[in-house]
């Protein structure tokens, strides 16, 4: 059994020292284990325009990554979190007349897994949603597989999960758990009922046997200003045979908890005759 | 808008007559458009043996079919429903001292979708649950996609929709509605918990933006005799947004209807800036 926690943060755009300190605190508060936290954690969400999110990402090994690895090596947990990244990017440098040309970068939304050694395993978010495609580079490779020291992550970003071939995909390559921080906006919902978004995480589990650990956030960005949003707060952890191990806490900050079997992740029986994965059909699929 | 219905029956094994009455008195209370009745209407799902499985299956012009259009014809309605059926097989006949060579005869779970003028798409469960291997052949290949009068149905069986490739594969052939008979086994679940099974088909409306409409049955058919089996009675239609459209009846009889959109279905938009098949990221994925 492991200790992961999802720790549901009020972020704030722009502030990136207050957003490390509020991992710091859920992070040295969490039992040992493993630490997910939200997307975009060191740059919030709802940003302006172009060059406010370029201006609010950071170099890979910038202050972010140094903060979660110091918090790693403090406490000896794996963290995840996804950041707001500076990284180089191919084709001609540009010039101008006042300076000479410099490599060019381009941002990306990156998930890392950080141990106290550092960076043990990134993954580049592949699907954009909404106006993502403003800010972000989309990746081109498959959810991580991160061998941490508590178990292999699975490792996406909030609307990967929307598409089942990708959380099927990380099962099937070998997840123990899929570990994603995610910022899931808030929309209407009928009364008492449970958030989709949840719900999508909650079938996958159960469709894949694999667990999950999905950190959303809180904190409303720049409502009334038209790139603004509020969130779910739908931080959640399922365990394989998908239902959720923690209660729910939406719409505040929380720091929410679970004893997890990961190996069980490795079982695919579901009841004495049947395998999610064995009973796949990939001849009638044709993939 | 067509009116869609989930007929959740109190099917009893080997009592075929009952059940086509059962089914007569629900598809006539119903109101016109689809009516989904449960998986294996004639013959009831806890088998003894093969023998029995073999006794109670009819051929696909047999008298299943005979009632269910004349149904169909009486009241304007599509309906689905799935048989046991008796099959002709390929391979050399069997022959007896007694009785003269016969063409080999299989026995298949068969989907059918019957209008007035009687079968309009039929569809051979592909994935088996549990013993069903031991009485049924599995079907090889995809989904149905099935021009009814009221629009375009994929038609899956039960266990099928716990596989994402398969609701998905559906819904991109153009399904209007995905319609799924169901028997559905009970298993435990936490307090105030809602079935998995149901979890599963939200998420899939919601993933795909394409409607469902799921008929399980209740009736527990044979409990402690080693084949047995209780049911959820999870019968439930979905909008494409992933929210149930019926309330649940679990455990009892119940018509449970719902005025469905399904034009709706051949929209992907998921909010101003998405699209739940135009995101997808095929080259990433490799298919």
């Amino acid at each position: 059994m492991v200790a992961v926690t999802v720790a549901q943060l009020p972020l704030v755009i722009g502030e990136r020292e207050h957003n490390l300190s509020l991992a710091a605190e859920a992070v040295l508060a969490a039992p040992r284990g493993i630490v997910v936290l939200p997307e975009l954690l060191n740059s919030g969400y709802c940003f302006r325009d172009t060059e406010e999110s370029r201006a609010l990402a950071e170099p890979l090994d910038g202050p972010s990554v140094r903060a979660l690895t110091e918090l790693a090596a403090r406490t000896g947990s794996t963290l995840v979190a996804s950041l707001a990244i500076l990284e180089p990017a191919a084709g001609p440098g540009v010039a101008s007349q006042s300076e000479p040309a410099r490599p060019p970068e381009r941002v990306v939304n990156v998930a890392v897994v950080v141990e106290a050694e550092g960076i043990v395993g990134r993954y580049t978010k592949v699907h954009l949603w909404a106006r993502e495609p403003e800010h972000f580079v989309a990746g081109t490779d498959l959810p991580a597989l991160v061998p941490s020291q508590f178990g292999r992550l699975g490792l996406m970003v909030c609307y990967d999960l929307e598409f089942p071939e990708f959380t099927r995909m990380a099962a099937l390559a070998g997840a123990d758990l899929i570990v994603a921080p995610v910022n899931w906006p808030l929309e209407p919902r009928p009364e008492g009922s449970r958030a989709r978004e949840q719900i999508v995480v909650e079938a996958a589990a159960r469709q894949n046997r694999v667990a999950f650990a999905v950190c959303d956030r809180t904190g409303a960005e720049r409502l009334g200003e038209g790139v603004g949003s509020d969130w779910v707060g739908g931080s959640i952890i399922v365990g394989q045979d998908g239902f959720p191990l923690t209660p729910t806490a939406y719409g505040r900050p929380a720091l929410l908890s679970a004893e997890v079997d990961l190996e069980a992740s490795r079982d695919k029986a579901l009841g004495p005759f049947n395998d999610v994965v064995r009973d796949r059909r990939p001849e009638v699929y044709g993939f």
